[in-house]
């Protein structure tokens, strides 16, 4: 949650002018994205005169260049089929984006909302129609991106970490992770649908407007993948409290409920969403214990805590049949 | 540069419900600041229904809540005699401020504009012209507030630092400080105007709309003490070069006279000039040595080196006289 790139209003004013928008008369650098840094500008708007704002994002490291065309593409695709997601505001020369001091810059609307720590369960089950929606918006959407945060690159991520350093997060997290990726190895599914998957779909990437979704954003994790997993990562991301101590079985019920009624599951999807919950839990463990390892205690970006996601892996183990294979909302009653 | 505070949705929803300003849409955290949080909040506005936006300010350490009444009337003073500063909303209860968890936070008005690093000859102008402005507008100005920041502050901060730290800065620093610091003792002024000085209007607290100057803000250095000493300040903050190694002849003389276009000096801060401005270079030097003994260097929080006001003071040790004794502009041909 920083800027990383520092850029003055010149150069600011510089870039927009190669956008229809009007003039340039504020800036903000904005506190959020970790693998971008954002401007919250406000222009003079290019026809009515009307203060326009949007979102000005350099892509820093993580973000591979030639993904940004899959990226910013489908936000254009989602967008024009109604999907609440930003549009991408074209260069005067039609391009999705411009580059600067060797980084690349795109324009993106600005939506209103705020994300919400504490969903309510109308709340979890417009983010079930909000992904569905998205997963449907995007069957005909024609670019892939390969998944490049699964099976294999939690192994290498775990490897990496080493298991010196994660017994030092806790002593039990390197027997955990070991037992648990030989588990997914030999129980990953195939054959589910595949199509485009978000990835990433916490609270802090969904926008809200009175307890429902107003947007969707960040999309710099999304790839072609199964729909279930996208859903499996939702639930990891909004269905737990208390540090991923506890499920919280309405918040369960109302995501998979709200994810039915745009897109119903087929019975291998349900039947394979324990297993996919589990290999979310694992690609976040496997990542946050690596930020949590590289990051020094004293640097200001926030390390996020890796034993959240462990202790959900351990809800999942324990309870993953009956979460996911009790239907539309009739799951409360096992938990 | 950061947000330090967290305030999830909820908590802001509530912050906001205490203004009359409509419901909240929006709230970005700003990468502003580094004695407090700063969120850019819209909201539905009070009335019209027109969408509104304001500075949501946390205040964080570096600001004494006894002093928070001071700055915060100063800009509804200020605001209310026309000078280009935000003003600030009170609670439904006429409150300049409320808390939450223990902090102060006030409710403040977005005012549109870019911080210009590069000024023109006209901008710098204007800065005098508006630093000149505030000086008037707060003469009936009821509060007072000492001056924490003057030469007994400068000499503390030195003296923590400690001559070895300053030394690995750069070896002459510790010689240069205690030198100026008996300088500065010995000839610094008595009896000059006072009033209420901002002394800290560096580019990045003036907002520019048009090359002119549309907004003053983060007046949480202000205080009670000579306002030739705040135009000193402000020198020593837009009319240098290259890391302070080079005047701006330009620069400074249309600094000095934009501010005699609305309050011509004494010939007695006219002749006092040159030793405010080593004093200021000195606050901004002993400011910078401590924060940078101080900041890690892993930190993301971006030090400012303490060397480029080292570098101002050598400029105004060797040509002090000349830049201020030149007259309204006439001192260009000197340098």
């Amino acid at each position: 949650m920083a800027v990383y790139t520092h850029l003055d209003a010149a150069t600011l004013a510089k870039l927009i002018g190669h956008y229809d928008v009007g003039t340039l008369i504020a800036a903000k650098g904005i506190a959020e994205g970790v693998s971008n840094s954002n401007w919250l500008v406000e222009t003079t708007g290019a026809v009515t005169g009307a203060a326009t704002r949007f979102i000005l994002t350099v892509y820093e490291r993580r973000i591979d260049l030639t993904d940004l065309p899959f990226f910013l593409a489908l936000l254009d695709h989602l967008a024009a089929k109604g999907c609440p997601v930003p549009r991408i505001i074209p260069t005067r020369d039609g391009e999705a984006f411009q580059m600067c001091g060797g980084k690349a810059i795109a324009l993106i609307q600005f939506l209103p909302g705020l994300s919400i720590e504490q969903p309510s369960i109308a709340l979890a089950r417009d983010v079930g129609r909000a992904l569905a929606g998205i997963h449907r918006a995007a069957a005909d959407f024609p670019l892939q991106r390969e998944q490049t945060l699964g099976l294999p690159a939690w192994r290498a991520m775990v490897r990496e970490a080493g298991d010196d350093r994660l017994a030092e997060i806790h002593p039990d997290l390197p027997g955990m992770l070991a037992d648990e990726l030989t588990h997914l190895a030999a129980r990953w599914p195939g054959g589910l649908p595949r199509g485009v998957v978000h990835c990433d779909l916490f609270p802090d990437n969904v926008l809200v407007l009175d307890d429902t979704v107003a947007g969707l954003i960040d999309f710099y994790f999304a790839a072609t993948d199964f729909l279930a997993y996208d859903l499996a990562v939702t639930h990891a991301a909004w269905c737990f409290t208390d540090g991923g101590r506890a499920l919280r079985p309405d918040l369960s019920a109302a995501l998979l409920a709200g994810y039915e009624e745009e897109r119903p599951l087929s019975a291998a999807e349900r039947a394979a969403l324990p297993v996919l919950a589990r290999g979310a839990a694992v690609r976040f463990i496997a990542s946050r214990a690596l930020d949590w390892i590289e990051t020094p205690p004293s640097a200001l970006v926030q390390r996020k805590d890796p034993l959240e996601f462990a202790r959900r892996l351990a809800v999942y183990r324990q309870n993953g049949s009956a979460i996911f294979t009790s239907g539309n909302g009739s799951g409360r009653k096992r938990l």
